[in-house]
């Protein structure tokens, strides 16, 4: 069994701060670096007596604000397998592929209540507790009975998208024409490609048209990608903190990421399988992620100038600051790392992250690389798009009519977003997201409405819990979402 | 000599992205990984075969938006060495230091026309071109006859900050008690012990006040503890885009850049400067700093989604994108952290980033420190600040009083400002910068009112630069400090 097998199947234990060290030189002691050298020291020790995968199946919940996420079991959720070539859109193809899915509720006899489900860019297949995996999910509150996905009503699909490791086929899995791991040879990845595995599973199961797709960040970019590729085939598309083309500051704050866990001597150019995972990397990538999930405001609330370990001080002793963590909000990153930072494989989070950076529906990028939709030869013309035209459109709503003098850009992604015109959608934003800003959601609501979407529901939400919100704020995420697929 | 001393005197090959490489084994290339691995060996090879320091005493600009940083050369500006004790904040002392400046126009024969310039985080003292050093300077537009800070009536002094790399002493400098380089052995630094040794200098110049305070980003946080520490030899104040307490989202965002650096190798805890330095690490932090320090609207308006090397393609076949960079705004970052990564002392960055972290101005902060201005006992009773007493304060403009019902938070940094509340003070501020946001800009100025400053003038400028408005915007920033300091 190779140590990445084994790693991802046992839990590890946090490594303590405060263990001793010997100093033979006058060096003060870095801890919180320190760090790093002890887990590769536990890992090591792992690979040789590693714990019997049998006594991690379930994952209990973490304490921290964010979901837990399922580990790879192929006992917990169901996996499609499709030995067909799937096709890509910047590379050829994968020769075959597997997708790992869960289902919520009971498909109805039309088979006409079905919600394909679409995950961020971490999240598992594990959306909420099953008979197979009672562990909570990642969207626990916000699917089940009477719930914003309602499964007295619906029947709730998610799946893990192609390039994750949580079951589907991606960068860790064994490349069937070299028997080996694909690690970095595996083809460049698009939001579409995840959506187009997506649809080969609802054709398995025979489902001709969903009742709606449903996503939250990156999932809301697979949400538009399904009713841009099969508008005929999505009833309802609701978009959460996503986007309709990423903007250069989310992939700033990407790349930031693949930069530091590429930088990783132990990422070793993807090909990492057989030995130590780039577990530093992905720590300090994880952290600079959990810098752009939530927001100023909240931090000031929650943690302000607040110092951890102030109780450990004398009081009348001023504390003395240290180079290692010393406020809450850097303990609290810290903490947030070391979850992660082996609970996800690192070249999925590479390639994933890159395909968000990709994803673009302006017309122009889709004609770039060749995308087409099938409703593009029976839409109505793209160039009824010209500024001059748009106020002869009626919209639904006489408040929301499309923008009149559209810049550019705004009528590019408009004609690239034509496929998507007759689909009723719900859009939804938070104006403390410094990653999906609202900016980017006034931008995919106006384009869709110059498209000459007259169904168009846009809600823009307050409070502090920035891009996370999609996660913890059930009552006003959910119940818009409830209202707009009733 | 040291690797350090060679590196930091010499002037570094850019590394080409379009080397070939043989490989053996069927992997994928990534220049923008192997890059590092180039440096090193780069590196090695200039410790072997130093390139002679002579050849470098100057540094033309840098063609990026950022200013040209001066290499060390003791030629091309003043140090000033105290044989005595430093007091410090956190730790007991500095045995002796050195402290690096530059100066511009002429003092009066009253003393009585000098402004303390103090700099941001990585700055030298070469704000602007000098007699002994003609490389323009960090702020060349700012500084001169008839410019905001005008030379011909002001004799602007500007230091390297204690904690610096640029002739100041530091973590780079030799510890004399140990006669090897301090490294992390170096005290933990505050903002108040950079401006004790200004002040220090000060004397040796036998200016006894100030006509003004003045800086921006972590200059601003010097200017306002030059007043708080010494506020009868301070004249004005001025702090452009800084604060008077650094927010949790600031505190991360440092945090980010630390944690990447403190986790190269090569930083070997600190003790490096025998060795190769951390240039991986900085590299890493860089790229971080450089996403705080503009803004998303910027990046739409200059890179929106454009790619590189998108000519080089044939224009029948769409662009295969890579897991290295390929979009503007990537290759920019990569740019950026290339630039900076020796550059400057990653000691330095670690010393001085923590110090930025632990200002905080209020009055139990500064309480918990030890922390006391000279002023505090002669000074109005803290007790006035109680909301009931505020509306009684006359403003000097009455369309800006001072808040009603302040935050607890708020009357705590009003007590901590007291000894600022009769200098006249200029705090400007930039809507679109996320490090130094204008909700900090507005808190300083309500607790500057609040604690009874009836002279604060405040501006919020606009633009899409974000923090580093400052560097840049010569008209609007430069405009406002000139008609304040006349």
């Amino acid at each position: 069994m190779s140590l990445f097998k084994t790693l991802t199947r046992t839990s590890f234990r946090p490594i303590s701060r405060c263990y001793s060290r010997s100093v033979t030189t006058k060096r003060p002691h870095f801890p919180c670096v320190e760090v790093h050298a002890v887990r590769e020291s536990q890992l090591r020790q792992m690979a040789v007596n590693p714990i019997p995968s049998s006594t991690s199946s379930t994952d209990s919940a973490e304490s921290g604000p964010e979901p837990p996420y399922a580990r790879p079991n192929p006992k917990s959720y169901h996996v499609y397998h499709d030995p067909a070539p799937l096709q890509l859109t910047y590379s050829s193809q994968l020769p075959s592929f597997d997708v790992a899915y869960e289902t919520w509720g009971k498909l109805s006899p039309k088979k006409d209540n079905a919600i394909l489900l679409h995950t961020g860019l971490s999240a598992s297949s594990h959306a909420a507790s099953t008979a197979l995996n009672s562990a909570p999910g990642w969207w626990e509150k916000f699917i089940g009975p009477g719930k914003a996905l309602d499964t007295n009503q619906f029947f709730i699909i998610c799946t893990n998208v192609i390039g994750g490791c949580y079951g589907s086929t991606g960068p860790s899995s064994i490349d069937p024409t070299s028997g080996t791991h694909y690690a970095t040879n595996f083809p460049i990845l698009s939001i579409f490609d995840m959506v187009r595995a997506q649809f080969r599973l609802l054709d398995h199961l025979e489902i001709d048209k969903l009742y709606a797709s449903v996503g939250s960040s990156m999932g809301g970019m697979q949400s538009l990608a399904a009713g841009w590729l099969h508008p005929e085939r999505v009833g309802k598309v609701v978009s959460i903190s996503g986007t309709a083309r990423s903007s250069p500051s989310a992939v700033a704050m990407r790349y930031a990421q693949r930069s530091v866990l590429m930088a990783d001597p132990n990422w070793n150019y993807g090909f990492y399988y057989d030995g130590l995972p780039p577990h530093t990397g992905m720590k300090l990538a994880r952290q600079i992620a959990t810098i752009t999930y939530r927001s100023g405001p909240e931090w000031d609330l929650r943690f302000g100038r607040q110092m951890r370990s102030v109780l450990e001080q004398p009081p009348d002793k001023p504390r003395t600051p240290a180079l290692c963590p010393d406020f809450l909000i850097e303990t609290y990153l810290d903490h947030q790392g070391e979850q992660f930072c082996l609970k996800y494989d690192a070249n999925s989070l590479i390639y994933i992250s890159k395909a968000m950076d990709l994803f673009d529906l302006t017309a122009s990028s889709l004609s770039a690389n060749h995308l087409t939709s099938p409703s593009d030869s029976s839409s109505a013309s793209t160039h009824s798009l010209s500024p001059s035209s748009t106020p002869h459109r009626t919209s639904h709503s006489k408040s929301h009519p499309p923008p009149v003098n559209p810049a550019p850009h705004l009528t590019d992604l408009a004609e690239g977003m034509q496929p998507l015109a007759k689909i009723p959608t719900l859009v939804l934003g938070v104006q403390s997201d410094i990653l999906f800003t609202v900016e980017q959601q006034r931008e995919m609501v106006d384009a869709l409405r110059l498209a000459g979407n007259e169904q168009v529901s846009y809600y823009e939400l307050g409070g502090v819990w920035g891009h996370d919100t999609f996660l913890l704020d059930v009552l006003n995420v959910g119940g818009a979402i409830r209202g707009f697929l009733s």
